[in-house]
């Protein structure tokens, strides 16, 4: 078999287009004899091309001339790297017009722009790969798109975000507080000097917004996603959750309701201590599938990180070489907008358990407060909590958590609590979520 | 986009092809609507067509004539689901000449018999598609094949027994005998009439071969595979094993040593309890795979099993219509056996931590004796058990743990502990596997 030379493109030299570059330049021999491609790094395109990277590109492959890349007819496939929103989404456009194919790790980009950009490649006879943009080296994405297509997905439960479940982990294992255990992810690089997008939610609801598109074949908006981040998850309730035998992680959930109406959330969930997601620690990502043909099936790997998105990228580069990628994209069916918003539930409707926690005056009638609060709107109490004691303030803790309740009764009756003269401040309420064991 | 219509055969109506009917025959739509491409199943063949069986084939569709299969021109995929090797290499071998594509679950004739059938489908210009081979509904060969072919494989670990990971599971959540356990595999469906090439490592180190093959990018043949089963074990030395803190799990091991020399094999092997596979119970598949770029990554799910198997199968099918599968297996290359074959280490050769077991007279010497004899040996002691009491033969079982030595020293210690009067019978050994952790 004669090999075959793909000329690359590269857009941005930071984190993720370094380790790219590095993977090319370094493996390129051994990628070549394993698949018959031999990838060649022709041109590189970042702003600043001065400071020192982790890789030493050949004499004159770095520019900051985009057009030299746009304009080199050789360059069948680009990589961007740079990330962001705008910027990035002209750049693709004008990378398919060129008639380049893309390959991407810009999660943000193709959440809320995938479906534009989808039709532009269609339009240009283009393919966009973007493995890399969801869980990094998890090749999560060519399972579902590929290996599952046999599959009607009815759940996916994720723990798509290092940066929170660093944080979390850190938390429930140190008893720290949300402050030192997100400093601590930042001194390491788990976490960026600005987390915001991390930490809400966001970028966990980017990842979710990708992987049920494809899961679902739905065009998703990321405004049919509700999201809750990690901001106010306090150490007290990681503790008094564990101590009913729950463990707090960040998922991002998408669930085949009834009548095919889907649920998309991304929010603090108590999981079962003993579930296989619950043993997901510090910056790892974890996803769990569940398939109408093939059951529970669960990936586990590095979700972030220079190599393990490297992997990501070239492995894409190769697919797109070999023109797997073309064909798979051109496949890919979406139901368009119009038919997927009626079908998206929302937080309102869904049905989950609840974890609550009040802060309690020490006097008669606390239990008769949120039993009777709790019963009146017809949620059934599952478990309770409160140690002795009482805190400076003169109350305690006290911790309920409930049987299976639709949201819209839960937040109903988190409004009386907060009202109820014996309990101080607005009830703390995070979601204990059941993900569904497959066991025998 | 219009629908492409591909005609199936499939050859073998038992577990495996029956769950590739039914889900042809009842996902058809939803596939169709997702891929593009309308699955037709044209003609399934077997030596049965009168046993009822849990699908109802459209009339016509069932023959025992496997030359209106071949002679179809319209049939352009085959399912062989035969299973066995003589008949079906034969077949496949036909299949192939009749310009068929061939998408198989068949693990041993893949493992025996894949270099010859791989030159085969090259000659014909078809390929063969194994997803299905390995680990049931885990897209493993995927992973490794096209997810993951920027990296450098350095490690793969693997549970892809379900029957042996049944059985241990039970004896060591029970305490129970390898023979109850076994006798309840059985009545369960997770073991055969006939259990040896499950519970003698047979099947494990199929999929080994497979799995090492396209990680490695070298032929392998099972001769290259050092195989143990978990025939003997006892429930004791599982009992000791977790009292030091490990698992007993069979795993199929590939590890690339120094030098690209490579060992591959099948053993019974204790790992620490709280490592990722430990907590693989039942009849559920896991493999660890180690990537030069992605680090660690794992994947997770059912091994065996009518539909998770026809998962694999159907969406290989559905890759091989679309092109994709044809591209891959075009540049699958590998390494030709005669420059593999000096690679491939012994067993002797492997470095490895080991439990023994010994039954001693309780008398004085008992731990003079061992401690001379691994000593003369070069083996460094780590840990030993020895509970007071003793059993009706008047000897008391003393259990030891070493730090990492080579197979030979063992081998030759283990020879000189068996001659050892104070000793009773053959000691038991069992390695202890230190499965690299990708932490933080």
């Amino acid at each position: 078999m004669c090999e075959k030379t793909v000329r690359i493109g590269l857009v941005g030299l930071g984190t993720v287009g370094s380790g790219v570059a590095k993977l090319i330049l370094e493996d390129g021999d051994r990628i070549a004899a394993k698949t018959g491609i031999r990838l060649e790094l022709a041109c590189v395109v970042d702003v600043d091309t001065e400071s020192k990277r982790p890789v030493n590109l050949p004499e004159g492959v770095l520019t900051k001339d985009i057009d030299r890349l746009l304009g080199d007819q050789s360059i069948s496939i680009c990589v961007e790297a740079v990330g962001g929103t705008d910027f990035a989404r002209d750049l693709q456009l004008k990378m398919l017009a060129a008639g380049k194919d893309i390959v991407t790790a810009n999660k943000a980009l193709v959440a809320e722009y995938g479906n534009e950009l989808y039709r532009a490649a269609r339009e240009n006879e283009r393919c966009i790969a973007f493995e890399a943009s969801c869980a990094g080296g998890i090749p999560i994405v060519s399972a579902i798109r590929s290996s599952l297509t046999a599959n009607r997905i009815t759940g996916l439960y994720g723990i798509v975000n290092g940066t929170c479940n660093y944080i979390l982990s850190n938390m429930t294992a140190r008893n720290e507080d949300f402050a030192v255990a997100l400093a601590e992810a930042q001194e390491k690089g788990y976490a960026e000097a600005d987390p915001t997008l991390d930490i809400n939610g966001s970028d966990s609801a980017h990842k979710l917004a990708i992987l049920a598109s494809i899961a679902l074949g739905y065009e998703i908006s990321l405004d049919d996603i509700y999201v809750e981040g990690i901001e106010s998850i306090s150490k007290d309730d990681i503790r008094y959750g564990g101590e009913m035998g729950y463990c707090l992680k960040l998922l991002a959930i998408g669930q085949v309701l009834d009548e095919n109406r889907v649920s998309l959330r991304v929010h603090p969930s108590f999981i079962a201590k003993d579930s296989a997601l619950a043993r997901v620690d510090g910056p790892f990502n974890a996803i769990s599938l569940f398939g109408s043909a093939v059951g529970q099936i669960l990936f586990y790997g590095r979700g972030a990180g220079m190599m393990p998105t490297a992997s990501a990228v070239v492995s894409d580069i190769i697919d797109v070489a070999l023109g797997n990628s073309g064909t798979s994209f051109k496949h890919l069916k979406l139901k368009p907008r119009s038919e997927v918003k009626p079908l998206i539930a929302g937080i309102d409707d869904i049905e989950s358990r609840f974890y609550i926690r009040v802060m309690a005056k020490d006097e008669p009638g606390v239990v008769a407060s949120y039993g009777r609060i709790l019963g009146e709107h017809g949620i059934s109490i599952s478990g309770a909590l409160q140690h002795e004691g009482r805190g400076p303030d003169g109350t305690v803790p006290v911790v309920i958590t409930t049987h299976i309740t639709q949201q819209r009764n839960m937040t109903a009756a988190l409004n009386d609590l907060e009202k109820e003269a014996i309990f101080s401040g607005a009830p703390v309420c995070i979601r204990i979520v059941n993900i569904p064991e497959d066991k025998d």
